[in-house]
């Protein structure tokens, strides 16, 4: 993991995060731009800043909070003693900012709430990683995500050391209950798809029963999703797969039952909620004048 | 209540939240599409869906929802029996939806994903709201929103029952600690804001302290915002601005904490978590061919 | 005036211009570029330029201007001995300019086109605020802008010594006309208000006879727009409020009639042709080989 | 001229306007949309208005004030008694418009701003053209225009009667004396020009002199601009072209002097003022409960 | 091939469409629409149009082109005799569009520009497709499409017939010589992206020679891509493979070699000049006066 | 011709071709980045590219190319020996990069894609310049352009040593066969555009048969577009129009017929497939670690 991790404060290029950090600038500046700070603080002022945790933590989202303070001044000078995926301790310093007090000022909101909400997500993936230590399974995320965030979100998951299912519903196929529905059964749902798809996409199928796995193993998919199921079941499953597709286990997973789940010997626990519903990581910008 | 509750679900015109859904539905297009539904499930077949509440709460962003399916394809046609600001209980129905089954599976996730997440701070909003409920003070909340969610966050926190702060830097001023050291003094701050802003801003300081708070009050601000007081000190804080301003408690409200603070006669309760850590409101999506 | 006429020219944000600029040379450009200077002027060709007033006036605008030739040759060094809020005299250098040739022609219609119209803006305010000197009544602009300019020509008219009204339909309630007659009355349009807006909005009333002011006077605005009234009403309209409000004049306001209506009391002047009316600044730009 | 009256309210087609006047809406709507109206009427109710002449003048600009209702509510009814190019008297109607009263007061101030602006122009425009009628001489506009309007001032000085000069640096080419300067002669820089322009390009030298008039008819250009010079200049200059280029006088044209330089024989008089410095058409909008 | 051609129609929704298609009207329109047209056509006048193959072919792009109409005037009616995957001969009617002679005259060239181009891709596609018809080999193209077009490019190679390969950097690995030469070794490159990706990303191996192409089996990898290797090899690549990977041969593939090089039993043909060097199919367009 | 290829390199600004690099990066990056480049090559390591020509051409794009790379990576470092305009044979270097590693693999594709169409469509322009050497035509291009990238095919053209038609349907009138049935005849259809346009817009009408010239000309258009006529016709046109407009050829045009249609005399051949069906110039990236 060590080495993975070390790569990962850079796989999203700015190309792809600037355009996210400069409309939540621009939401937050609306017309008239930061009329307290513009009022009170002369620009040529120039100050520090250090972004400290407030709490335990796993950070992710370095390089948005960044953007935001160089978006809106750019010669802004950024250190990140914690970059993504490094575990933080409270009073941990995890970026300093220097540049003029205004810049600070005005994008110190948009710095934290990027770092905030995708250092919860990366601390909540973190949690559920350590609970599964030791059982080899994996950690992966949904589509379950923030509308306009999913590729901060999943690197989010990355950088807490879980893995990434797939981004949209274009890179991998996924064949839920209502596609068996609509098509008549797994086997013609699974036959239309390899009719279309290239040799480069990969296919999952969404089962609830044993009795749909197996008509589901019969057709060979790349991957099964487990959907609801009991460990009892979970185990039977695996037992009926037999290593012939990746075994992914979704529904009622926390940190109790997670080791439970991964105990049955399933490759991958699948959660919604780490980015849907984790809180965010309390963190702070202390300022000084430079 | 009732009543603005029902100017709630029109407020935000729908070229507000088009680019936000659009973008969102683009995000989970990726370049290819849905490949799964567009192999599996014939062009002309329509449809009809339920989106259900799988658990008690209250509704929002039923418009960001309804236009993810009509953006995919213009005629489908959407019933919304639960419109913002509603509460429903495990098994209600949220929106009935009818039209081509592709649009219908292809948009799915993007429309839970609008409601849950909205729904999901209406509904921690509604808890506070009921939790001080007799006590006089309302709920507000803060600027820790989702980055580019910022107006459906502020409109969920309407449809639970609370208020809003201000929306962004531009549109009232909020003098806070660092404005404050950087000026020298809270008179000196507001003295440079009354220089420059319009007769139709507000302003508001930040204090810590009813010393503080003293040095405030002498300059006539509109509202100040306590943070972090102990309710004793909300109390000599209420007692202090008598009335003369709006006073607003932040730091450390929770379900627990709101009633005991609510009752120091503060008039608003200020809470940061209600968009930043609420979790999604669980809803599903159940289809039947039409 | 002084400090706050320092801090004008930054108080807008390269973030919230740029937009603008890029989206006026690119009009300008169109798709083939520039084709006489591309012809004609050699690629590597340098040169010096420098804006100057062709009149009197005061400037606003010059950071959208210098935008416009970095825009286009980000190396191009620009210095501003007049900056915004600065009076000029014919002759006086606004801007020096030194760059390459072809870049310094092609933007020179995009930036004195912006700096022209908002230093007319800025120009036409001036000389309203000098006409009204030493009555202690403010001059304020209107929602009837340029479409898309509004940022810039409401700092056109803080360059110029008066001061903004709201921004847009957010920022600021302003109750008028129509608002009261679809509601019934003053009273009953302020109470719908106040049901929806957050406690830091503002509510304006606006009113055509003194019978409607005392009128909404009675729910307590927190400025009363007094709309076409004669000078002898607004003096009434003055001694009713009792301070109670902020008092805005408008209608008819021009140089002339201006003293009159500030000698009435009223606290500020509401003028709409500042920023759709106001002629440009004639300024010209002069270049010579470098 | 009626003939081309008729086509002219069509010219400009919705795909090229739209984004304009959705960028003013959205300019005006913010982040929280229209707090006032939103608040006070309810979403049901229905109303008429009629946007009304409060001076004589000429049209432009009803296609964008009418995709102003109707961005806002598709289904709001616009009908357009005084289309672009009509003369309207005081109390003429020149657009009905029938939808939700919500609707219509949002959109108002975004309708009339643009009505305004662009039939100010179209007014200059006319009373430019019927001062100088009878001498068989044009009135063309120039690039001085308000950065992003172009299009729409361009198509309000026809709707005027006007003629368009070249839309951008792109579509003709214009040689001005830094051009000139930094060739070395006018005959050099006609040879690099067309050395690169396709065959659908026109030519045009600016002049200061009958000197330079006479190097520039060396190279035969398609027009030639005769810049700040005397009627009797100007005369003199038509004597030498002698109908070989078309000839286009500028500097110094107002209502006064214009028939004293139509009357020197010039095919056009440019005119940068209209565009740049014409106050606006005075509108109101009167609204009626439907 | 017949069902899947049945859906080819639909796989691309119109809102990843609309906005390609939006950019060439605004290109071709530019800042004064088609004044030809304008000019000439009264803007009432209705029209029929037909376009028409002027070659045999297979189509594809119709969508775009129905836009192209329906963008500039949307009540005009479409209808497509010759959908997407349609073999077509000289003369057949492709599309028949009735509509506003205006909007049929000025969309007329953006429609038939992406047909052709579309057409021409699918129709080199089926060339080749028919070129190894029995071999049981499929054709697949490359990310050597046209900046901007790609995932219309990539449904035209599946309207002629062909497969996808991967559609960008992100939705499965290709391991190239430069990361084999940067990482040390296929096993080293394959070592550390098994360590970041998720489990329905596939990883395909490109290898020159047979020496590597044992090194990459020794690693699983899902497919690998043989490149420019002679028939002979490419024979002695499958024998290695056994089934254990798809096998995908590239280099100097074209209608005369594809048969050779399909004989040796490769899974695909990957082929570049498919989408970056076909020649658009002829198409016009005819009309007539409704 | 030597002189304007050197401004060529420059004549397009790079404001008006970023957002065309930047789509195709985008488009190319996804949601995920280069997930391959990402887990396989250091963030920190170095390296050196060339982009070599693989056969002989006339190259255009590079400002495209050279883009590519530094918006990925802004301190990358490009030198350009061979600019656009230049000829190459196989083995020449185009381009030297030089910079992070991963920036340049992930860069690659996109870059190439640019390069080689557009240097295709220089190196075919090219060839059809050299086949009429002699005959004193010039050859030029249409609006068959790829959607969305008019602007940098055009100027391939001219770098290929041709010239440019139109670059929309804004910037000259072109009468074709549709119109004049329309309008009655080419007198009428002339007589309305001259009612509309501006002076600096040139008028070209569109013929099939001498009989239709002599209609034109009688109308003195600036230009003729003499459309799939015989030599032997062309022959007769050419002498028909006496000088009086600038003769275009258009149909049947490639490297054989263009010298039997250039003997004729007109002035321009016309021809579409350079920009609809020329293929990629063969090139490729080498690479080497810094």
């Amino acid at each position: 993991m060590t080495e993975s991790v070390q790569h990962l404060p850079d796989i999203l290029p700015n190309i792809l995060i600037e355009p996210l950090v400069k409309a939540a600038l621009l939401e937050d500046l609306g017309r008239a731009g930061d009329i307290t700070t513009d009022a009170v603080i002369p620009a040529a002022l120039t100050a520090q800043a250090a972004i400290v945790a407030r709490e335990a933590g796993t950070i992710a989202g370095t390089r948005a909070a960044e953007l935001a303070f160089r978006l809106l001044d750019p010669p802004t000078a950024c250190e990140i003693p914690a970059p993504d995926g490094s575990r933080v301790s409270p009073g941990k310093v995890v970026m300093q900012i220097e540049g003029r007090a205004r810049a600070l000022l005005s994008a110190e909101r948009t710095a934290l709430n990027f770092l905030g909400r995708l250092s919860g997500v990366a601390t909540a993936t973190a949690a559920l990683v350590q609970a599964v230590e030791g059982y080899g399974v994996g950690i992966t995320c949904t589509r379950k995500t923030t509308p306009g965030l999913r590729a901060l979100e999943k690197a989010a998951v990355r950088a807490g050391g879980g893995a990434n299912h797939r981004f949209g519903l274009d890179d991998a196929v996924l064949i839920k209950d209502n596609h068996i529905a609509l098509a008549g059964s797994i086997a013609e749902a699974v036959r239309r798809v390899r009719q279309r798809i290239g040799h480069l996409v990969k296919i999952e199928v969404e089962v609830d029963t044993l009795r749909q796995l197996e008509e589901a193993m019969a057709v060979s998919p790349d991957a099964v999703l487990l959907d609801n199921m009991t460990p009892k079941q979970l185990e039977q499953a695996v037992a009926m797969v037999r290593g012939r597709a990746t075994t992914e286990a979704s529904g009622r997973i926390d940190l109790e039952t997670a080791p439970v789940i991964a105990a049955t010997g399933v490759n991958l626990l699948s959660v919604g909620w780490l980015t849907h519903s984790s809180r965010s990581l309390d963190l702070g910008l202390d300022m000084a004048q430079a």
